[in-house]
């Protein structure tokens, strides 16, 4: 089967690969309908993550159970499933507590790469949500979207104690940030206040619910989002980038009291102990436990409320992976989808 | 007047000043029933934080209202009050959010110093708070202690989630973290594991409500919690110190979907960004909004259901607060009352 595959800093290539199986008794193969790329793949693709050797890429998924291990229970072949970038056992403590991505069997969903043809996914009873049916094709990319950038915006905006009432601001026009405004609008916010400055970006994120938006970044950045909110700053941030810029920002932006939910992976980030401490803020965040809103995200696609599936504002074959990458890279297209 | 004053590290004397006085309109001037030495007075005694010239010391308080000015409405002459190290309107959006020591307002509540016999505070109104009488002389250490050391781990126990069920632990073991105990028992926390290598801290915290104490720090600490916890981390963790060591192992101590809620004055903390990322806590904290917890602590302390006033193992005149501060420094002393 054809998968991409990952050699060097800004070499990605589509090559052929055994076929998966079914190793342990928990796994399920699926044959994906969709895969995409994902923010978090630019970071060894531009050299600022080190890769060991030729690395299958992907980790977002949507697709047919072709096959399941003697023990899998909840899903059967035929059935169309999502599930998240980690699997999980969603029995043990901590996944029912809501944290399935820190769950104590935690493993990587995607092992041989989501770029491809089909995937083995482990502990597949955890880790996979079937949908109430065969989608129809234009509800794939949103569901695809739930596997991860949808659920890591949904997660951020939650993390960050979006509701009724409250003034959110994004720090973040990638796929998760303009998600994240999706999940503001969705959870109630009364303003969003948007962090972008492309045209295209914000257009989408207008679309999403976006009632505000800031083109400025970093100190001004924060001083026009106290302009917005009456000097004090928005009660609710949503921080999808992960640098130390967007960091500082979107604590800066949030006001005493209020929430910071993080996402973007925090590449060389150290925070500043004083300022966290004045800051008053309340920070959570981390790998997204995407699977914990699942369902709720499956449904509010299925009956057509939200259409996550537009941040695919690109669509290739697989084995244009290449291309999709070099878009990325270059902010030519917000997410890519891959069909395989 | 006296007042305790610090001229350089580890020099106080008390020496005589004019009067305080009526100042702004929203002013009351108190006569202090007693005051106290804060741990984070041993910062600059310790010479970690520079002072700018002689110094008036201490924020801590509770006396009796001896003048008010014009605009104040809600305490009066001859009342017993207690207020937080901060003064604050207590009707800003911050403020009424439950943030007083971040009011829009805020300001230091003892700018002539709390370590004295008479005080001026800012924003009567706001910051003041009346006990329901005069109280018994044996009530007054624990009143004394709602200002700032009870309150503050109050604050950690409610930003570290602490609720029926829990397993908290406590990282630190002076005046804050005895009473985060105290507060994580009042709230309803199933296990308390205090963290502490001091018998007589290690006797108070049992006596306030702990099930476990842990005598290890640092990485043998956040192992031994874990194994308390069945490999998980607790779910609230306390951290009331400040240092790098202390929040690291307050992180690390706490179970992916938990919370910190960190008091500790943060000198010199810089916080990994991925160590924080796939920790997967909550973290909140700075400085504690004490008047938020007032009418319930005073409340609690009124009917002698606590008795955080234990935490004043050492009372002196305040003519001998020097020796005051070299017992606390030494850590001869949890915490020491100062008699005006």
């Amino acid at each position: 089967m054809r998968v991409a595959v990952m050699t060097a800093p800004g070499a990605v290539h589509v090559e052929d690969r055994p076929e998966p199986r079914v190793v342990e008794p928990t796994d399920a193969v699926i044959r994906l309908a969709a895969t995409c790329i994902c923010g978090s793949d630019l970071w060894p693709y531009r050299g600022i993550e080190t890769i060991d050797g030729p690395r299958p890429m992907g980790h977002e998924y949507a697709g047919i159970v072709e096959e399941i291990g003697p023990a899998v229970t909840t899903v059967r072949p035929g059935q169309f499933v999502v599930g998240s970038f980690f699997a999980s056992d969603n029995t043990c403590e901590i996944c029912r507590s809501g944290y399935q991505s820190s769950c104590i069997q935690r493993e990587a969903a995607a092992p041989g790469g989501a770029q491809a043809e089909r995937m083995r996914v482990p502990l597949a009873d955890g880790t996979l949500v079937a949908t109430p049916g065969m989608p129809d094709d234009d509800l794939i990319p949103s569901l695809l979207a739930a596997s991860d950038v949808l659920g890591t915006g949904w997660f951020a905006a939650v993390a960050a104690a979006v509701g009724p009432g409250k003034t959110v601001a994004v720090v973040g026009d990638g796929a998760v940030g303009l998600l994240g405004v999706l999940a503001a609008k969705e959870l109630g916010a009364e303003r969003i206040i948007a962090m972008s400055r492309h045209e295209s970006r914000q257009k989408l994120a207008l679309e999403y619910g976006a009632t505000d938006i800031v083109t400025t970044r970093g100190d001004a950045g924060v001083a026009e989002v106290k302009d917005l909110t009456g000097g004090l700053g928005a009660h609710s941030v949503i921080e999808a980038v992960g640098t130390q810029e967007s960091m500082l920002q979107a604590i800066a932006a949030t006001r005493p009291g209020g929430h910071v939910g993080y996402v973007g992976v925090t590449h060389n980030v150290t925070l500043p102990g004083m300022d966290l401490f004045f800051s008053h803020v309340h920070l959570h965040g981390g790998p997204a436990p995407v699977r914990r809103f699942l369902p709720d995200l499956i449904d509010r696609i299925w009956t057509r409320r939200i259409d996550p599936g537009k941040v695919f504002d690109l669509h290739l074959p697989l084995d244009e992976a290449a291309a999709g990458y070099r878009a990325m890279d270059q902010r030519d297209a917000i997410k890519v989808l891959l069909h395989p």
